[in-house]
């Protein structure tokens, strides 16, 4: 089983926008074995759908999708789902799972309470 | 010296879209001890420029902006600078501070790297 995880952000058409994306895809790329491609929900390529296209060309048979969103809001409660169904429809022999947006999981939160505390000069109670 | 800190989000006039992040400011102020606010760039309410005059209202002397936003695009490289500008000249005894988006500080990227090893069932380099 091969295994990869997507990091979706929304794209835009400004390559401003898209540099942080970039940069956190390589810093993140550089420390883990598991293998992450950045793609984009619109205005910006890849796409999701050239990327998940790869991946089934690859031979690879499980493939996340972790969107770079703060919330759930319209794009990924309609316009993601109703692209990853297509994507399934079109590639069948790979599993593709969308994951909630990192904004919704608790390492997130973690994170920004050691933000605010680091600001605050508050200690953080992650130690 | 009063310290406030407020978070910052983009706004939109759709409710759901709020939501998590009204979730995130309840969860974070619920175990910080520094006094949290929520506010929006634009679309919804409170607005940034509320915030502020209620927190210079209160006798604050110094609050910081903390957008969460993931990139520093032009909202945060024009909208928002032009924003705290304009309020610094209205609140002269409040120091107001715009810090980079959490998206690009370091625990933000360790937060994902945990993440994405969580789902990858790979070992975490925090440990």
């Amino acid at each position: 089983m091969t295994y990869s995880l997507i990091l979706l952000a929304h794209g835009s058409s400004d390559p401003h926008w898209r540099a942080p994306f970039e940069q956190l895809h390589y810093a993140l790329a550089q420390r883990m074995q598991t293998p992450l491609r950045l793609a984009y929900m619109e205005l910006s390529e890849p796409s999701l759908e050239s990327s998940v296209a790869e991946l089934a060309q690859q031979g690879a048979t499980r493939a996340e999708v972790l969107p770079l969103f703060f919330a759930a809001g319209r794009h990924l409660r309609k316009d993601v789902p109703a692209q990853i169904e297509a994507l399934r429809a079109a590639h069948p022999g790979l599993e593709l799972t969308l994951l909630p947006p990192v904004g919704e999981h608790p390492a997130f939160v973690e994170a920004l309470a050691a933000v605010i505390a680091e600001r605050a000069g508050e200690k953080s109670s992650r130690g």
